[in-house]
């Protein structure tokens, strides 16, 4: 049964797209109903210091004011980053899109002809320069879209951070909702957006394309390439800013002059709250974006060379949209539990809140993909399976979508067991401190080693089944599947950044010791989430790049890639080390900016009389600098090592080699970027535990300061990287070269392979 | 031209065997000069004594019955845990026996009656169960060789400690020549033992198999099987007892109560001298011993289903033998470089001495390879290529040998590079430890990613030039080239640790500090030969595992390892993650051993009366005794995932699942092995630099105690079981996979993949 008309999904899809707009409009608006001072709006800032401080008495007055100014130090700080990285990615943009033109313009030597369709045979397709051409322009689409995404969400954060330590002050539910509302609006704004302007550009395209899918589906793909390129980026150089400013303030201010984190005095402290809205905030936001545009042009590119794809049933084709927007609903459905239907009263109700929220989510959103599978589907048709015609049922594909969805959650529930402090890893990792910093650091590592188990099992599990179901398309329809709660998970991810603002702006406003206690309650389950984010981040992303390398296979037209052929193998070992490569670049990145910022915060130390006495201000724009610098520059070689990898690869060796390539990245980098980030959630947890000491055990090891606890601190330092730096942006990595190579398959396809072709 | 006659090789082989333990016996000789009280010979120990005293006066007589007392008791300590562990092998053996002699034996139902051949179509083959039988038989000889290896290297290795450390006295040459010499009685005995006992029983086994050769050279892989599964437990079981004792010891003596590494006063000092003999000791030689085997067993595997081996050209076959006859005699050459053509006479030429015998054994071996290949080889033969005949001349063969020869250098090179500390990588992790452990340990894990990079891209070279030019049998021997110099390999390994024991006996000893000093820095270029020694065991690891899946793929009858078949890439992402849950068994293990030897080495510091002054003994009977508990307890779980796994994958999941799990297992675990033991190997030099304070930048940095040196101190600590626990252990790893799967490749051909049977 196929009960959707054209039209109707015109109209559908669409206003999916603005209802996520509009809900995020509304939970914006909920936040702003509390007042910090209107920096937004100069004029107006005493009347509202007035106001507020007319609410909560006069010491509060000076609170809000000191909020304000801190808010508006991080938002001008994150914007002005933000620029200034945007005008290095405008120059990368213009010479990679010019990249794309000439590699592709040249696969038939820009000739205007139309050319006889490659999969669709009898058919007549565009000629190759106007794929070229759209490639290039759908590049340029997916980056400005993914840069749009970081954007706004840094700009929520950086709105939500100040409200959220205030809304402390009346007690954990308050913060809870609006921190959690926050993400909700970064969460709805992006999956709207993403599912918007993909849904325009194809419609704009096909002004041009016409009936021929193919071309059409085919060019969309730069928008995925776009997306990642912008996103690897925002995460490499966001990363790093963010880290070597915490890294940097830590080892100072913690370790060494024993003030606590996030103290006004450390001059190191507004660079490291930046941090948190550039790299985990607009990084994330660009990352998650990437991951769904991929899978969504993998999954269009693999449909339109399927028996409907053929025909033109615009509803079969429009299902992976579909399922996108069916997530957007679903997801406004489940967000209303966290903030309405439930409310949250004390800290031991925050994780399992938010967890509740990814379980709500994906039972939810397992009937939403079984109505879309329903209607949008014929009952029966073929896909394209590497040369063979593969016969699916509709039913087969709303199996793709769920085993994807709950592969999603079973990640999300095992990062949060490993990463959370109310289970025994972590609590075992910060008993390991007792002996000290070492044994700390054996446990963390040896802690997220195991972690990747039951990650690796389901998505074995969600990738075997659904290639069985449905082939490539199979494999794309999982990803999007688990992406398409990927609202929900922005929101519960984002919450974790803003509440560690929040931390920070409590801390550095002077409030009191309690709503610090609560900011920090709700920074621990942030950690967690953020975590389980990441988790998602990757799960996605290594059913993408499996998406996007099936698609790339098909498109060069290779029959298999097989491991026995040395061409594969050197390519898949070398692919499985490329993950190691980049991490070595981004750690030592993080690692250098960092040294570089502890020599200038000790130097400030003990060169700015009265500092340390807080009789007089650090100079918190140096330390700005130093983490902008050493971002900006640092970023450069692993997005380099990246991009460049793949071309070189199918340009000299060929396609068979950069099919290893891809698979050898793919299945080694699945493995670091999840031990990577867990281990980092996991030693933050348990410095965290230490410090809250909630337990007997914890207190026996506390507290601050204690052997124990400077022992923790390391081992959290140690993670910083690893979790905020490295680990992301391998998602980035894997995903990233693989739809490189589908962007160029036709060039590689037609010219690659040159030193294997002349020895 | 084909030179040889089969009489004449019957001759060279076990020759070239003989000269090996020959020389190995003149080098015992030469270091059983050195006088140690006669331990073996408790009688006349008094005179033993009185006679070393005579010539080097009053106080030495002391030292000397000191240092004699010290030896025996680690020799006492590493025997008896041997020999425990022996126990524990013997009821494994016996089990695993019966495994293979029952999934064998099953393929044709134990029938005894002779069948048509699986290659060599026409010709009759003998019945599985002799496959069965004599691969059981051969599964018992390869272990208990490679149990007999690495019981003899210790033996000479706490043979040898204490005549360093009397040396030492001497002079730095002295002490070089005596632990050198140690090194190579271990490599060469090794070396070859390994081919006498593999010709001995490939003869044995003929008196049965007759010209059946498939059937012979099939059986013959339980030898590798053997070999490499002792060798498993031997290095997770003497890593986690070394490193427990290390790591505990180091906690509590170093960090804690400030005392230098191996004093006396430290309960746990023996346990971790003893550690040294049995695991980096012990554990390689069984390591080393089974990459040796595995590599012949390929080689002959393959071999004997190529054209020669159809025709039975005796000569032809030996080629695998042949080179590792000229490699004995190459590196006997060699060793007269480092002892007596020329002299090392300071500090400076200990590392570049040990340098050049690399460089030395590779272009001597080039030549022998050369020489080989030509008068043993047909000039044109027919190699079984998966199906297909490849045409392969023996200059064809000889390259091979030679680039996996030259790749070993290039392995060995960089890893010098990286863990030495006269480079700057080392260097610059020393100084990341002026702002702490933490820096120390981002900057160390950055090392080792980055240190990947390099050996990756030689491996790859060779695996593809020696793939295109002789198939699987090209990946062999490729291997058995980068193997052929083991003689020498192993004598700069072992080399490594005895150096380790002879500064804790002088430290123990109360000899001087210019003893001390010279003693550190034969063990910082220990440190460095260790890394050498591990990045040739994991480089090795690679090609012989390459090899044996080869091996497998032929043996199990498929025809491609298709990446895009989805039972292949489940099988390949959980391979891929195989070394993550291997790695966290065997961390996790040293952390919680370690934490007990801290409590105990604790609960002896505070109980013990007069223990810190130096007046009362500590018990070092009870570190020996947690270090063996644990090193036995733990040692089962990871060997039980290493073994069963491949048993599990065939059975239900069946061959081509198999095929992606060895694949993903090779290609993630070689990463994860190779930056383990850089990491670790670079931490404790950096450590040694800052000790040492050789330079103007280590003297800033230092001296033993400053912050910097703590920092240290953690980072040598954490690199401890990465470096000698699991990193070593990954190697077995994935060549014991591939060998069991290969050596049960019949039974899953028949029977496996029950899972997908019946779905």
């Amino acid at each position: 049964m196929v009960a959707l008309s054209e039209g109707l999904i015109q109209v559908l899809i669409p206003a999916a797209a603005l209802l996520g707009i509009g809900f995020a409009f509304l939970q914006w608006v909920l936040v702003s109903r509390v007042k910090v001072s209107g920096y937004a709006d100069d004029e107006s800032q005493e009347n509202n210091l007035i106001e507020s401080g007319h609410e909560e008495g006069f010491e509060d007055f000076e609170v809000v004011a000191k909020c304000a100014e801190i808010q508006k130090a991080i938002s001008v700080g994150a914007t002005s980053f933000l620029f200034t990285q945007y005008k290095y990615l405008v120059v990368f943009m213009g010479a990679f899109g010019a990249i794309i033109f000439l590699f592709l313009g040249s696969v038939k030597s820009f000739s205007t002809k139309s050319e006889p369709c490659t999969y669709n045979k009898g058919q007549m397709c565009k000629p190759a320069l106007a794929n070229a051409i759209f490639s290039t322009i759908a590049f340029f689409l997916g980056a400005l879209t993914s840069v749009l995404s970081g954007f706004l969400g840094m700009k929520i954060a950086t709105y939500a951070n100040a409200r959220t330590s205030l809304e402390a002050r009346k007690g954990i539910g308050k913060a809870f909702t609006i921190a959690f509302r926050s993400g909700a609006v970064m969460g709805f704004l992006l999956a709207a957006n993403g599912l918007l302007v993909l849904y325009a550009s194809i419609n704009l395209f096909k002004l041009y394309y016409g009936d021929d899918w193919e071309g059409l589906y085919e060019s969309i793909t730069g928008y995925g390439l776009g997306g990642s390129s912008m996103a690897l980026f925002g995460r490499v150089g966001g990363g790093i800013y963010t880290k070597a400013a915490d890294v940097g303030a830590d080892l100072v201010g913690k370790i060494e002059k024993n003030i606590p984190e996030d103290d006004p005095r450390n001059p190191a402290v507004i660079a490291d709250n930046v941090g948190d809205n550039v790299g985990d905030i607009a990084g994330m936001g660009s990352d998650l974006f990437g991951s769904y545009a991929e899978s969504t042009c993998a999954a269009l590119f693999v449909a339109s060379i399927s028996s409907f794809g053929f025909t033109h049933n615009y509803a079969a084709m429009s299902y992976p949209l579909l399922i996108s927007s069916m997530g957007i609903v679903i997801c406004l459905i489940t967000t209303l539990f966290a903030t309405d239907l439930v409310e949250v009263k004390n800290v031991s109700e925050i994780e399992p809140s938010l967890k509740r929220q990814l379980l709500i989510s994906t039972v939810l959103m397992t009937a939403g993909a079984a109505l879309v599978s329903f209607v949008a589907l014929p009952s029966k048709f073929t896909l394209y399976d590497f040369g063979n015609d593969k016969v699916v049922k509709n039913w087969h594909l709303f199996f793709c979508v769920v085993t994807g969805l709950w592969a999603g959650l079973v990640i999300g529930y095992t990062t949060e067991y490993y990463t959370s402090n109310a289970y025994s890893p972590v609590q075992d990792v910060a008993d390991s401190c007792r002996t000290g910093a070492a044994t700390n650091v054996i446990f963390g590592l040896a802690l997220g080693y195991k972690s990747v188990i039951v990650p690796i099992f389901s998505i074995a599990l969600s990738i075997y089944v659904s290639f069985r179901l449905a082939a490539m398309y199979g494999i794309a329809m999982a990803a999007l599947g688990m992406l398409s709660t990927i609202a929900t998970g922005l929101a519960i991810d984002a919450y974790g950044p803003i509440s560690d603002n929040a931390g920070g702006i409590a801390e550095m406003a002077g409030m009191s010791h309690e709503v610090r206690e609560r900011t920090d309650s709700l920074d621990a389950a942030g950690n967690t989430t953020a975590a389980i984010g990441k988790g998602f981040a990757i799960g996605s992303a290594a059913l993408v790049s499996l998406a996007l390398f099936g698609a790339f296979v098909s498109r060069a037209g290779i029959k298999t890639v097989n491991v026995m052929n040395p061409k594969v193998f050197i390519g898949l070992i070398v692919g499985a080390m490329l993950p190691y490569w980049f991490s070595a670049m981004t750690m030592k990145s993080v690692g250098s900016a960092a040294l570089k910022m502890v020599e200038e915060v000790r130097r400030q130390f003990n060169s700015i009389p009265g500092l340390m006495e807080g009789r007089t201000k650090p100079d918190y724009a140096n330390c700005v600098k130093i983490s902008t610098d050493a971002s900006l520059r640092e970023m450069i070689p692993p997005g380099a090592l990246v991009l460049v990898t793949p071309l070189i690869a199918g340009t000299f060796f060929g396609v068979e080699t950069l099919a290893g390539l891809l698979a050898g990245s793919l299945v080694s980098g699945v493995q670091v970027a999840i031990s990577a980030s867990n281990t980092g959630g996991a030693w933050d947890n348990a410095k965290k535990y230490i410090e809250a000491g909630a337990s007997e055990h914890a207190k026996a090891l506390g507290p601050k300061g204690s052997e124990a606890h400077k022992a923790a601190v390391i081992g959290d330092t140690v993670g910083d990287p690893l979790k905020d730096t490295s680990g992301p942006s391998l998602n980035i990595l894997i995903k990233l070269m693989a739809v490189e190579a589908l962007v160029f398959a036709p060039f590689f396809a037609a010219h690659g392979g040159l030193i294997f072709k002349h020895i």
